[in-house]
């Protein structure tokens, strides 16, 4: 495994990626996850797949939890503690302490908590630094809170955000993974500049927990949130995460005041009393059963060492990217095909994009052949490997896939030109 | 069964409940629910219990759906229509139409979203009147709100808010059946009030959705938000629902801009463009295993006629009051036991309250006894009745033993005194 990547390796054959399988340490791992047989799936980095003891643990919460106990459930099955106890769970995957993460509600709604939460703990500042083309969840909320308080928002490269001035920003918000390109941005680069101006720095985490080795403690990061149904698989739709770090615990403020982030819920008082620490970002009533999912999800990989993961990963990418292009008998379509992520693997996350003028319909002809991937408009095709359950032979067989579906033309079947993914 | 709360009946025997149940036509929905062997459950208002497919649609979903078709799943399994699949289920229950209600979210979240709005549609003005002693996560969101965008709440009882002046007021916001006494407020007479004056009528109908025949459109409100887990049966911490009428869906903004309110979520366009109708309502991806449970609890009641399972209700409420007052060998603690509930039943929802110097202590020694009804802070013991899975029997017992308890000083064991439930 240590060798794939290097030159003396190439070209790269299937037996080797076989080898490479069977030396794997983490191949175990792949067993606590249920996939459907034939499909190769490079789509982890949207959905992750359920564990084998998923659907099972969504069946016992019902019958030996909610119908057993009914409202006695909140206590006798933790069901009130599961965003705190889950939120410790999730510290594990971004270096946090177990008391600085709560789990609750959706990314979307965790960053306009935490973006305005920011602003109050700037609040003689009215600037807001946005990465410029992040996911479009984080572009709409921060617009959206900048028009609510009479914020500007300055959208920069986040390529050179660590070298700006904050001297007069509230805050520096920034996916620390890029959706679309896989390109990793500099977490401790961009805190420490954050910091030096005076911000608060702001990080979504969806595409990087739980695939690279963060460090929100060590570098600082005041602020984060994050998705857990990519990498995390806790199942489509799971709730999100909220990270704090402990230095803003007793200033810390967020606008949707719901009965379950008071100090004594309870009591029914007529005031808002905050909870201490990262309770007060829970709002309403948790969803039970998604978190059921999400901690099996959170379980699986929990023992498993990012370091190992995230090296296997880097090995997986660079596999895919050279077996597809050492192919030199695709002909035309495949000189179409351009690396859009980092080709340093070190550079990107554990997605690899490549750009193409028909990257729809290739992506729909991938998926035929049982190679899930997906398409991000305009011209993007994505395929995460998650190292958790990913083989080498996996990342060997899609790219001759791809390289069979460039070659042949076979994504020029009209089935594949119709637009009505979701995905 | 039309004879009970009748005069001429009284006093109720157990035999006449075990007539009045043969003879009950939503006897047999009952079957539909999975209820612990034993156990009286009047804390429905609180959390409804699990259908009898509740577990194995859970189940099914991890393995048919998400384990089989993973991020597939989004479309063929109708995981990204569900917000809007089954705000048409909720739709049924409050008197909306299909297109006029999302599920998704907390009803905390739903509120912050739906009294924004109506603070848009009124730009002009800045006082916010609320119910007082109202839930408190309605109080809590009110106030943050104010404070957000300078307004003043004005708190009045909702008793008199139908003769109000609302001309210089943005919104009204009211429980439609107050959470812990079960008065039932005026819809049509505050949100008609509300109109004379210009405002816009915000209600919370999380106790009454399920419960009384809701009818929003017939008595013109405006925006409603509800809670999904108690007489709709969706499990712990379902999601929850918005209601927006269809003459405010072109102006309705809200603050919360996520990704899947997008009128092309999958575009990834640089700037927000709001999806119509109330899909805008929807921010961040839903929580699909929470839907799972909630399709089936809304389907569970989707049959029963409203107006004959509020029938049946008020019966049942009325039972256990007679029976409870009938009763004069309870000795001194009956006497301190009084009915903060309206004593006429129309004017009460499908839950029952009591104030008792020593309300905790009796709720628990009723748990103790398997009878389960709930405490409200500070002096209130309160009693659900889910007509869809209780029986009149059920009604005559519990009072039975509350009578018991009482009569019996059982309350007083010190087992009974510790205050750690958080229910």
């Amino acid at each position: 495994m240590s060798n794939v990547g290097s030159d003396s390796m190439f070209p790269t054959t299937r037996q080797m990626c076989q080898q490479w399988d069977a030396q794997d340490p983490l191949a175990p791992v792949r067993s606590r996850f249920v996939l459907p047989d034939g499909m190769i799936y490079l789509d982890g980095n949207s959905l992750g797949p359920p564990t084998v003891d998923s659907a099972q643990a969504l069946h016992d919460f019902a019958t030996d939890q909610w119908a057993a106990h009914l409202i006695g459930g909140w206590r006798s099955d933790g069901w009130m503690d599961a965003p705190v106890r889950l939120g410790a769970a999730v510290a594990h995957y971004i270096g946090a302490d177990a008391d600085e993460v709560a789990v609750a509600d959706s990314t979307t709604i965790n960053l306009y908590k935490m973006v305005h939460a920011a602003l109050r703990l700037r609040p003689d500042r009215r600037v807001l630094v946005a990465a410029d083309e992040d996911f479009p969840t984080d572009t709409y909320v921060i617009d959206s809170i900048a028009s609510q308080v009479g914020a500007v928002v300055r959208r920069c490269d986040p390529q050179s955000m660590a070298s700006l001035d904050f001297s007069d920003v509230a805050a520096v918000v920034c996916s620390h993974v890029h959706f679309r390109t896989g390109v990793v941005n500099d977490l401790a680069g961009i805190t420490a500049a954050a910091h030096a101006g005076g911000a608060v720095a702001v990080w979504d985490l969806s595409h990087s927990a739980g695939a690279l080795a963060v460090t929100v403690n060590t570098d600082r990061v005041d602020l984060a949130v994050g998705c857990t149904y990519k990498y995390l698989n806790g199942g489509p739709g799971s709730p999100a995460y909220c990270f704090v770090a402990r230095r803003h615990h007793a200033d810390l403020s967020q606008p949707i005041t719901g009965w379950l982030g008071h100090a004594d819920p309870f009591a029914f008082e007529a005031s808002y009393r905050p909870a201490s620490g990262v309770q007060r970002l829970v709002t309403g009533t948790p969803s039970v059963a998604s978190l059921v999912a999400l901690e099996r999800g959170l379980a699986a990989t929990a023992d498993v060492d990012i370091h190992q993961s995230r090296s296997k990963a880097v090995a997986l990418t660079q596999l895919f990217i050279e077996v597809l292009q050492g192919n030199t008998s695709a002909g035309p379509s495949n000189s179409l095909l351009s690396l859009v992520s980092p080709g340093d693997p070190h550079k990107r996350g554990n997605h690899v994009s490549f750009a193409h003028p028909n990257a729809y319909a290739i992506v729909q002809a991938l998926i035929a052949r049982g190679v899930i991937g997906d398409f991000r408009a305009p011209d993007v095709m994505r395929f995460g490997f998650a190292p958790a359950y990913l083989r080498f032979v996996d990342a060997f067989d899609a790219a001759t896939h791809l390289n069979e579906v460039l070659a042949s033309n076979e994504w020029r079947h009209p089935q594949f030109q119709v637009r009505d993914a979701v995905t």
